[in-house]
């Protein structure tokens, strides 16, 4: 169900709007200005593109009299809509020392009462759908807030906490079971009624032929993956795609992402944003790339599942969620779908059959980065509360790991 | 059906064989020395690595007292076989001024004569086998030698032709019909008999459901092509992936490769294996990226089609080819799925279900290169004769533009 | 005269260490942590490493029961020292958000606290000469933090003023007059006692040849300067070293840094630390590199001086400076020697003859820089009071053009 | 003397003409078309390059009715000289496999054959100069034929010799001695009459104070610099230049280039022109960096000579050459300052006072290289007889290894 149809619109606009802001409520403006690589984007900038959003998308077309909050914002805090016009170069955001984060937040403070006094005069359909997709893209933006800037706090060789905590290990999770499906002729993609959210890239509904497959009960965990790393792993070209063996070789994938190798006796840490803590084998592993996600289940004798396996089983999936870090499994049957780790699929990310974006600038949102990325499903534990189902399609680069990234196997 | 057994092994072999010294013929040994990027090779490596392919799986294996034609060629011309061990760094193989191109010959003609002599004294199945596999990989080769030797004297400002020759303008051809396709749940994939051959990756033949679909009955002209250059087609992002966009806009991809504007009345000549030719408005438009075929298509209001699309249309299409340069299509129904242009599809590179790549180095054939890369389906002018088939699945990068591609709507 | 000798060593460091600060009052913390190229340092990063130079070379070796104030540091705010240890990566400086500002200057004043302490209890000569050292090397930072921050402010397309402040366009200086000097056999190399101070790349003093040469009265101006442009200078390749050259076909050199031509009326402005200003024809032209000074020279019919011919003629000039940026000239005789800006000398930064670095860690200051980068003499508007002198050779390599590098012209 | 000047003009252009021939005689057309990187150019360039310079600086200008061999080549052959127009990029050299090496060897012949035509119609004084610039020209191209050639071979792992010969050890040479010079007001550049030749940036010849100075004997032996790798030389950063030790730490520098280290008992072999031999401890060390000349001479408690000292010590020096690889020394005083190895000084390539290049496109020969390059003194085994003398000025970048360069250290 859509953010707003769930709860009356200005309420959702103020509960998401809020949470942004809480995200970023224990850092200082240093912490949001710093930018640690082009792919992420520092917590200040996503501030304020998410304003510029409703900004650009609403108040601009709807307002009456608009006028911008700034002029350069239009440029400054457009991410890559080219019918919008210019943009700022995506690796220079972090040199952004102005605005200054408290002008970033009263930009926000602006724009949401214009919002909230354009919905209070009574606005329409077209305004409400703008809406719910400025919302959830916004939540969309409050896991990045959250990854880029573990990334950022990765590079300090102080390790920061972002919440400092010493996190507890998990209990060791049930082995995997291999849960059986029958598959057939399946309709695939989001099957809600129109009063409900999905993104464009989750339609249309349609058919696909899915063979029996399995799928495991739960993710792949730290211990298991350690298996791996110790049985050789990433010293097999055997077992990997050509394109993450070059990675391997050239020493920019030795171990996870923010696996830190203990000198003194071979033990692991792993940065997380509660700082810097000891490798629980209990818990699932993440912040790996799809070649390694690959790479593992060829190991154990299985594959990665295609987006429409997984999305055939996980219809009968609860959602959760909510922490810093995923959580080890608990229970028996299909676990961790939602709430752990973004699963990758051996899907690359495609038009469904009959896709069509929206038309105009807001049409750039999906469809144009339908090439050379891989689709990964259900949600991590960053994902904010509400946001996931089953028919959701995430993707990223296959080299890309400072995601939330897990493995779920199939066969 | 397989090179094999479509005649005695030994005349294929010799066949296919003499083939590659033939393309070769006409060129000097400086011509078939150079390197003009890394994804291309030099003749003389291409003529040396298909004989260290005979010579590493077959003589290696099955010769009795087997010694190497000369120890450094297992390294030297090795491609990507990491299970046989170190290979010559592959943008440096244009620097092997020696062995010369004589030396590569004569080991040809070593090897030719040991293969000959395992044969006449009754080879086993699998050696058949890996004879077959040897000439088909051979014949990949061949239609290599001609794209990397057409980009090697492309980057001379000579312009020098491979087989001078001026080219004729071909009739017009018949405007595109829609031809419709019921769909529903198909079988796709390699079905032959084990005498037969296809290479891994077209097996195992499997369901997929094909929901209705419409091909364009011919590919699209260079004619038509302009039309969209004319339009604006390559300054409007709305029409393009982004990483395409990116490419266009950094300069990289501006109109099709090959494509020379003339100065003086803005007409376009083409580079071809025949030398400079004014462009010819009936043949199909070739030498264009994934971007520029997705671009095109959306500028047509049609997309590319699925492999599954093209695989369940080719079943009745007909075999042609063996030209330098695609002809225009004559006639009506479904033409030009083979022989003219390899057809970029929507589907990117991936296993079927089921897939499993041969045990041992000869595994890494296909498996290990199915990701970022996206299937062209048919054949081209250069791919020799008896190499084409409807489940064939060749594979390049979205950007790489010197294979003979081309473009065929679907809708 | 040095620093510690004019006034008690202890005022001059509560001085200069005081300055520091104040250059960066103005600065919200986000303005001190970001670094827009690798050649730049953030202003926090400045200050705590010209900190970190008491620490390590004063405290730690002389502080009775020395305990670093962060363990951390020694790596951290190490810029190249190779004797000490480890370093942070220099391009990696602007992510480091923590230490935050406030630590940083927590971190000052524990130090300044400390060294006080030891003067207190009566250092002897060493530490007064490491004092003076580390005086001296916080006045270069308090430089390099302006035009680094210079910099950084430049790559916003809001441009925000450091102080902001409209600046008068200044009289139109006299034209320029060649003043001619003898030569001969000259004494070059700082010649004062052993109570003052000097950097040890000004030594020894020694005897060199000077033949007899004119050097200009004043350096090129803004208004001079554009004639060189309307001129054509920057497409006349017989004007430019090969390197200069091959940078302006690149795009990388275009007009001076910080220009910025006015799309309307062709008029061009200027970012200074004032923010954007009209240029001023009267004010010496400045973010220059040494391709352009030596091809305006050319264009001229001059040349560059020697470091030899300026420090040969500075002998007599009067010292001068203290501002955001370069004043016009006034009055005749020899001007804008000093405090305007740094003049580029056609010699590369060389040693002396005899020249020795200092034993230790210590001696990495100057003498393994000594290749591939030129000379400057003089100094700028940005040179902190009391830090210039005749035989002061700043250096930098020939393309840089973020200091305030002006022209003097010779024949 | 000019080479014009000892012999009659036609009988110069004829020795030199068919010395380049000789050099490539024992190469095959793929050996003289290959690049191995854009520093170094394929022999066949360098044929065809040679013969350019004399027909556009000389038939151009002074042949009636002038027409060219062949319209494309006045681009293609062109090295940098802005003032004759476009010139194919340097790095796709080695990709000219047209036009083929004997079209290249006609072109020489026609060339000559006009030129002597027009020397025998009675040229003018003018023509002389340009044809003895044309051939000292030539003899400079011919040592680079050499050392690009043997880049070239080196990275063929066949190591295929150039001219294949063992090499015999050379006697162990006497111990370095310090030969004292008293220095003084020297003067320095060319000082031959104007019948002889010298290049422009020999002159003019100027007055400079050289301070007094010892001067090694020899030049630097593999055996000695062998002591300086297994005292940890290259591990010892306070030896380097920073620039230099960057490039020790990126691995681009860890021996001299050309040796390799055996791998059974870690004794040093070299990859020469004769092939690979066993390393000469007698002989000079030879293809180092100036990064690796001055570590070396710091770690000797020495400093390599400035141009000036090494020209003011030249004049009694003898002139040799003519090998493949330098030899040992043999006898006492003054040894090896010609025809062993180009001697790295410290001095930076600058225009001496007063210098000024020739007028038109000519005058790109030397001045627009003077930045970022070094001086290197004497001359080598492989530069041609009679291309020596004591103003000799050659340059290259610090980092350059290609060439045969040494080292003589100075105090």
């Amino acid at each position: 169900m859509g953010i707003g149809q769930r709860e009356d619109l200005l309420h959702a606009f103020d509960r998401v709007r809020r949470r942004s802001l809480e995200i970023a409520a224990p850092l200082s403006s240093e912490d949001c200005c710093a930018q640690s690589m082009p792919d992420a984007s520092p917590v200040k900038w996503h501030l304020a593109h998410t304003t510029w959003f409703f900004e650009t998308f609403i108040l601009e077309a709807y307002e009456p009299g608009f006028a911008p909050f700034h002029p350069a914002f239009r440029v400054l805090f457009n991410s890559y809509y080219n019918g919008i016009g210019a943009k700022h170069p995506r690796p220079q955001r972090g040199l952004l020392t102005r605005p200054a984060l408290d002008e970033v937040r009263a930009y926000r403070q602006d724009v949401d009462g214009r919002v909230a006094r354009l919905l209070a005069a009574g606005a329409g359909l077209e305004v409400a759908r703008l809406l719910e997709l400025g919302l959830q893209h916004e939540q969309q933006h409050q896991e990045l807030m959250l990854t880029d800037l573990k990334h950022l706090l990765a590079q300090n060789p102080l390790y920061p906490a972002y919440s400092p905590q010493e996190m507890e290990a998990g209990m060791a999770p049930e082995p995997t079971a291999w849960i059986e499906y029958d598959g057939g002729l399946a309709e695939i993609g989001y099957g809600g009624s129109g009063f409900c959210f999905c993104f464009d890239n989750e339609l249309p509904r349609h058919r696909t032929y899915v063979a029996p497959f399995e799928l495991a009960s739960r993710l792949v965990t730290n211990g298991e993956y350690l298996e791996f790393i110790r049985a050789g792993g990433y010293r097999d070209p055997s077992l990997w795609l050509a394109e993450g063996w070059d990675r391997v070789c050239s020493g920019d994938i030795l171990h996870p992402l923010y696996w830190i190798a203990s000198d003194d006796d071979g033990a692991w840490n792993e940065f997380t944003l509660h700082g810097v803590q000891a490798l629980d084998p209990a818990r699932p592993v993440t912040h790996v790339s799809l070649y390694e996600a690959d790479a593992y289940a060829r190991w154990r004798g299985a594959r990665l599942p295609t987006e429409a396996e997984w999305e055939f089983a996980a219809r009968q999936a609860s959602l959760a969620g909510g922490a810093l870090h995923p959580e080890a499994a608990e229970g028996d049957g299909l676990l961790q779908m939602f709430g752990a780790c973004w699963q990758w699929t051996s899907s690359s990310y495609a038009p469904y059959p009959g896709y069509a974006p929206a038309a105009g600038a807001i049409g750039e949102y999906n469809g144009k980065f339908m090439v050379n990325q891989y689709v990964l499903r259900g949600s991590s534990c960053a994902t904010p509360d509400g946001h996931a189902r089953a028919s959701y399609r995430n993707f990223f680069p296959a080299g890309a790991r400072w995601q939330f990234t897990g493995i779920r196997l199939a066969r």
